[in-house]
């Protein structure tokens, strides 16, 4: 029986690896339900390709254009409605959340509580309402298996361990193309040299975020969620060729790591297969495993603490999830708000943590739900654009 | 309830540090039966300490002295009868097998057989007789879980793994202290030079075998049988800080490795424990972790491949693994000739591999039985001592 794959956000790069790492092991996997945005034209090629039976879009007036091109059998929905019934209607074994921000959070919601298991690739998800959704996972034992390279990596290190021993969980970080440039360097960087990631290709709003080490941050949060380990036994170790992910060490100071190629479909591939794994006939050696190129006779890897000075806005991650409550989604929601007031060019990069910060200190200490994370999202967006507009206009003068 | 543990060579140093484990963990092991050869002081220290209900020493003729100091309620054997009872009648739940040699090959197979678990420490065990061990395990459903640091690094990566998607075991190497000497040099290396390991403390015999990396030849074939990897998927990588121990590249090209300071309590512990981790209360950085000192910023880890020109003693392992049969019996039993002789100071350090060709050049092509490894052993001592002699006769004149 091949397991039965939906995807929520096929479009993305998430997506597109995903049906790819589907393509080449038809044999164990059936893709059942595909949902995207805006990408119309790619999400009717993938549905040719794939034969879901349904297919979701963001908007209503797409519908016609999907209908006209996909064969009479398939159900084509869009919006919320689209969401639901392609997680938790479709009969999936496993949901791939792979959309950006809080989209598809009922979607997804509605899956977990359906025993479903869930492939997430989904940060807002997790940084956002992490203790709802692994609670929620819990009460209807669906599984969640990571898809973030960082996080496949730890969830990979625990698999067949007990579940008490954990005692530190280090996720490493390729430290970005700032590493080694000063504070103000850093704060004037432009656009360009922010996306000059050094190992990894990602989106545009990811690539700012390695840059300012906030994509670290909020995998820190999410690795406090989905492990269940407080923020002070979660680290970060700069290692600039990614080739070591993670690490556990265990409370009987036995360590384990894993590695692997920066190539998202290997943790695609494990979040699908899991708990087997995938059969590629890889054969690389050692060395090659390592990272070491074809003809060095050498491996090195190297690990460095963090520079928080630098780097604050991986400070302020940590303080984010040391208040817990709604104060992770604020830090995410403030975060999106800058960087995109970054990539507009209307702000420094130098004033994205400024931003977030002055988000955080406005934070409601209310309790999580899934109503107050976006009641406090909503308000630190506009606040963080009212931030920006401000400094925007400071900027034009 | 308490784990009950047997241990084979408690006064060897696998068997003090084993004690050592349990005493620091009390709560949750006792010790139902010890063996030791002639070190009668210390066996009676122990069991004075631990109050095992079996005792066993080598000789008949030490029993008269052990009864005099021990409990009456002591039990207190020799010999093969007392390795027997000790591992198998004791009512243990692991045996810990930390003899050296062939000596308790008898008694660790009836524990195996009666489906007690085998903390295994007895490398000449698994090399000699691995299949057989092996195949007994697999009949009565007992564990076998290795207590060598690189093969418990290998156990830990594949700790809830499935069985079938190993791609490549890669063992470490510390690569010993002639790691950058010429072959000529190496040849005459004095024991002084050999005894110089750069990491692990260990006994003369497997400090000698780490300097011709003959020590890690025999890990080789001990994973092959451990994990039923053929050697043409298992490497050996030099790592001369012994941070890492072991990697297992699976099959869908993730890569898993363990780390660990070099202390054999941590692997011995882990056996005892398994599934189960200790909990050590240990609280060390991630740096530490990875084998950074107190105060560097940086851990750096180096992996590179072996020389097998300078150190010939490791390809012909990797010959005898290919060869299967006895021959691993024979590798290892001509070795163990040659090192004493080195020590001895009666052959020079580049004829130990020669001596261990020779013997493998007349290893007989036998079917594996207990009975063939033992008869194909003595041979290859025999045949061993003579070309020590000869040697060593041709050294005097």
């Amino acid at each position: 029986m091949r397991k039965k794959i939906a995807i929520l956000g096929s479009t993305g790069s998430i997506g597109t690896q995903t049906l790819d790492v589907i393509a080449r092991h038809a044999d164990r996997f059936s893709v059942v339900s595909l949902a995207a945005g805006s990408r119309i034209a790619t999400l009717v090629e993938q549905s040719k390709r794939f034969d879901p039976a349904i297919v979701s879009c963001a908007r209503q007036s797409d519908i016609a254009a999907l209908r006209a091109q996909l064969p009479h059998s398939t159900r084509v929905l869009a919006g919320a409605e689209g969401l639901l019934a392609v997680a938790a209607e479709s009969g999936a074994d496993v949901v791939v959340a792979a959309t950006d921000g809080a989209v598809s959070f009922d979607a997804v919601f509605a899956a977990v509580e359906r025993g479903i298991r869930i492939a997430v690739a989904n940060k807002e998800l997790i940084v956002a309402a992490g203790e709802l959704f692994v609670a929620a996972a819990r009460r209807s034992g669906a599984e969640i298996v990571p898809v973030d390279s960082e996080h496949s990596a730890l969830f990979q290190c625990l698999a067949g361990e007990p579940g008490d021993r954990i005692g530190t969980l280090v996720l490493t970080a390729s430290g970005g193309p700032f590493w080694d440039w000063d504070r103000a360097r850093i704060a004037n960087a432009s656009l360009e040299d922010a996306l000059r990631h050094p190992t990894w290709q990602m989106g545009t709003k990811n690539t700012v975020d390695s840059a300012s080490l906030m994509n670290k941050g909020l995998e820190v949060i999410e690795a406090s969620r989905l492990f269940g380990v407080p923020g002070d036994r979660i680290e970060v170790l700069v290692h600039r060729t990614s080739v070591a992910h993670g690490f556990v060490v265990f409370s009987d100071g036995n360590v384990k790591a894993q590695l692997a190629s920066p190539d998202m479909r290997l943790p695609i591939g494990y979040a699908l297969a899991y708990p087997d794994r995938l059969d590629g006939r890889v054969r690389i050696s050692a060395l090659e495993a390592l990272g070491a190129k074809a003809d060095d006779a050498l491996a090195r890897l190297e690990f460095r603490p963090p520079d928080l000075e630098r780097f604050p806005c991986l400070g302020l991650a940590y303080a984010a999830l040391r208040r817990g409550g709604v104060a992770p989604a604020v830090l995410s929601a403030a975060n999106e708000i800058a960087v995109d007031a970054f990539v507009r060019g209307e702000i420094r990069f130098g004033a994205i943590p400024d931003i977030v910060a002055a988000a955080l200190d406005a934070a409601p200490d209310e309790p999580l739900s899934l109503v107050s994370v976006r009641a406090a999202d909503g308000h630190a967006r506009e606040l963080a654009r009212s931030a920006v507009e401000a400094r925007s206009m400071a900027q034009a003068k």
